[in-house]
């Protein structure tokens, strides 16, 4: 199996996704990708149940990992790209590892996680909550509400709102459910963290995850003691005691790689190992995406949208703004949209497949995908706001929800499915709106990710709606290219690279599909884009308030199985 | 296969819909059925090309009929139902028909179809057209329009709008699109009133069709020639020496059976043929209701709320009101909502069903039937704007559109579902409480026809959001057995009956099922059905104006093949 010898200067990018990790094999000279191995979690998500032969059944909204996973899965992948590839392990310079986010666990000192101890092994909470485990929503809201009353400046940087998906509100819902296990944990941290850490033996934390999901600032430092001791009496002393001080930027060395990692990846002892960064601002400089005014969208179930800027201005509508979150001496700014890609499958799988399974989605899928081709804007009648998972960016309003109109007897599910797409070029629009009437202009759209990849339709619908040039990198695993590049430059000069500056540039390259508007639409998406303002400020909080009033109404009756 | 001889008096109800005619033979004096038959018409609807051997193609929108069809399905399933019900001849007293409106066609002086004269067999426009072509709607506007612009004060008993499907646009199509058509023309009527004719050798116009549907009015008459002179010069002409001129009450005696159709059809010559009635009116006759303050809906495709008053009320929002149209000496109301059942008909056929065909259709609607059946109010979180084919009452606006709010990534198939029951039955408390705020109070709710025999839940949703009980009449053919009544009162006493109110009371029962509002799920609704109103108001004329850009749009595209 193994193929011709491979010589030059190698970094290996660690792409841990939501259901695999992925190890790509990256020349750090040219970028050329030498090889590339995907090893799939042995446990998956566990969202029903956990691991093995526990009967322990798991609530809705909840979304769990096995943290060994992580390592057993790494071992595999590097282990086979290695032997793949036909790069001699001594030309492996560094390690970069990019991470979903914020997926976190509680751990003992030594870096033991508490669901390897046997006394915890049937609590839930003692395993890696992953970042779509969403059971913390009431902690999330009374952060934010906690916040807003005594007018925390931190919030400031998160859009005005905390997302259940955090740090805080995960370690909160430990604390109050579980105290057992926030108790005996002496460690909270991302699982990014603790991968590099096992990889290390030092406990580091990425600024990126700290940033984004942890209301650190590199500048501010953290909140007053004050209010994490409203949130919850012992969350203070979790904050001071249990959590990692030393906060580096993504791509700085967190350590060299130990002798008993060594040998059993086949690497030399030592070997550099990055920072981890979080998987979509990966993406970014997977993209080739180092300097200012550019975007790039990070498409998949949902979008990041991601800009490089020099300074801190307070966006309205943003979902974070992290100095040193991405690059050192940049600050990082993140928007979202909440559904996408899970928006398209949605429609295809719990409104049109068939009951009898999934195994005809793709056909119906590439059917959509055919028939929506050819249908000229405007020619469904139909517009959507697309916020059936909430809006993230920029509105920051988790409560509102979907609307469709235009609907006739002549409906077709083509046209469904062409104005959803058109709906959410339409928020990613918007977004960029936004963006630039706060000083932050947008002059390149790069769109990177699954969907991005895999979509041609899609991308032009992007391009037509919001009227801009968007480029795809060639690459097709850009977060994994990220993470490599990332891992040379904790490797630095000469054999690696001396800043992140200089990895994206040699290691990323120009070259890339371009999609272009088509002048002919732009005229009726003008008209749909002012429709679609105007309802979306319609039902934005201030308007009309029958999203939030039916979610209401709905929460209530769940809640009360007499209603 | 013949029953026992019976002995009485009974009526022939001739019910023609739009996909067959129905013959029932119901005993005068209690109203039991002695028998029923159904005669589907040979060339049913056509709306894709002219029967037969031709290959002329329909464009769409169109929706035409073969008149010889009416009397070959009659003669059969007239015969078919006096073979199987025992009735003796001799015992058959009147004959009663109702019919799908305004279904017309044109003529020659002989009452010859002009579709049957070989030169004009391959144009379209010579044929039946039917109650749904709705190929007229650019000379529909242009009559409300000219109407509006002259003030016209016979606009305001028709809600201030003229419908595509009524008799002066259909015959202005006629003088546009085929003129030669219209000149070799000698007769355009109704086909309720050319049957009649048929089978009595008299040209009698019902004072029901007449009234809903060609402007007619017992006190006002026509509008003046002036009027028809500016929709086209050739019309006034037509409407003075084209058009019957003597209209009775449905009802009345129309004329005697011919000789040679009694002949054909086994009944004595001369029996009684009574003016018909539009089929949805001949529902209130059916459902037992011949007095005031008791609204019937006659719920199928789309809905019709039927009223009887004893004064005229110009009501907004309504869409004809009509003296002597239903019973003579009332002012028959009529209201109604585009679509309902083809609503319902649009989720389970466009979007839900298999690619491979119709069959399991009737499997989804028992499935989400029986899911929708287990959500409580409210729980679906979502909510519709019932206007997918425009809305009839109160707006009077076919040029809005469907809207769903509340959409999130667990909607669901039946929660989709029951909004869209709901949303109906909104539309029809809309209407309700703008019948009520103009002075005609609604005491009693009746539902008849096909979606309110077959569909519990639907009933149920109605009546919980109504807050009102729903009476359902016992009979499953409330509109056959309306022409049966007509059929009594055309043979007048001693054997039938002297007025329709003494028929009336005499052939329905008062026995019925009632479905009653759950006072536990008044509360939601309420709060429900306040949103709606709201969503209702926003997006009406004078409200956002985006159903209408969609629809503007969609036709521009549509209309320009380079677009």
């Amino acid at each position: 199996m193994s193929r011709t010898r491979r010589t030059g200067n190698f970094s290996l990018g660690l792409d841990f996704g939501t259901e695999s990790v992925r190890a790509v094999l990256v020349g750090t000279s040219t970028g050329e990708m030498a090889g590339e191995s995907v090893q799939s979690y042995r446990s998956g998500v566990m969202d029903e149940s956990l691991p093995g032969r526990s009967r322990v059944r798991l609530p809705p909204d909840w979304a769990l990992q096995d943290p060994r996973d992580y390592l057993q899965s790494l071992k595999e992948a590097v282990r086979r790209v290695l032997r793949t590839s036909g790069v001699k392990p001594g030309g492996v310079i560094g390690i970069g590892i990019d991470f979903t986010s914020c997926t976190m666990l509680p751990a003992l000192g030594d870096g033991t996680p508490l669901s390897a101890v046997r006394a915890f092994r049937d609590e839930p909470h003692a395993w890696v909550k992953l970042w779509k485990h969403h059971a913390a929503q009431p902690q999330a809201d009374r952060a934010t509400r906690i916040a807003l009353e005594r007018r925390e400046p931190f919030l400031s940087r998160y859009g005005g709102r905390i997302s259940s998906e955090w740090m805080f509100p995960k370690i909160l819902e430990i604390l109050e459910k579980a105290p057992k296990v926030a108790g005996n944990a002496e460690r909270f941290l991302e699982a990014q963290d603790w991968v590099a850490w096992q990889l290390t033996g030092l406990e580091r934390r990425s600024s990126c995850a700290a940033g984004y999901k942890a209301f650190w600032s590199k500048r501010a430092g953290l909140p007053p003691a004050d209010y994490f001791k409203a949130l919850h009496p012992d969350l203070p002393e979790i904050v001071s005691r249990k959590m990692g001080k030393t906060v580096l930027p993504p791509g700085q060395k967190a350590g060299g790689l130990l002798p008993g990692w060594a040998g059993v990846l086949g690497l030399p002892p030592g070997t550099p190992v990055g920072v981890p960064i979080i998987d979509a601002h990966a993406a970014v400089l997977g993209s080739g995406v180092s300097g200012e005014n550019e975007m790039v969208l990070c498409m998949g179930t949902s979008t990041c949208h991601l800009l490089l800027d020099r300074k801190e201005k307070p966006v309205r509508g943003m979902t974070g703004v992290v100095e040193d979150g991405i690059i050192p001496g940049s600050f990082g700014y993140e928007a979202g949209q909440a559904a996408v890609g899970d928006l398209f499958a949605w429609l295809v799988r719990s409104i049109l497949a068939k009951p009898d399974g999934p195994r005809e989605e793709a056909g119906i899928f590439s059917r959509l995908e055919s028939r929506a081709a050819r249908l000229r804007p405007g020619e469904s009648g139909l517009l959507a706001l697309d916020w059936w998972n909430g809006n993230r960016s920029i509105l920051m309003d988790a409560g509102l929800s979907g609307l469709i109109v235009g609907l006739t007897l002549n409906t077709k599910p083509h046209e469904i499915y062409r104005a959803l797409m058109e709906a959410t070029a339409m928020g990613t629009r918007r977004i960029i709106q936004e963006f630039e009437s706060q000083g932050l202009p947008v002059l390149k759209l790069h769109a990177a990710g699954g969907l991005a990849e895999k979509n041609p339709l899609l991308l032009q619908v992007y391009s037509d709606v919001t009227g801009r040039e968007i480029r795809v990198p060639r690459s097709r695993q850009v977060c994994a290219l990220g993470a490599a590049i990332l891992g040379s430059v904790a490797a630095g000069s000469p054999r690696g690279h001396g800043s992140v500056h200089e990895a994206v540039r040699a290691m990323t390259s120009p070259g890339r599909i371009s999609v272009k508007p088509d002048p002919g639409r732009g005229a009726v998406y003008e008209k749909l884009y002012g429709s679609y303002c105007r309802l979306h400020d319609a039902f934005a909080p201030g308007g009309d308030t029958v999203m939030k009033d039916l979610r209401e109404i709905r929460s209530r009756i769940l809640a009360d199985p007499k209603a």
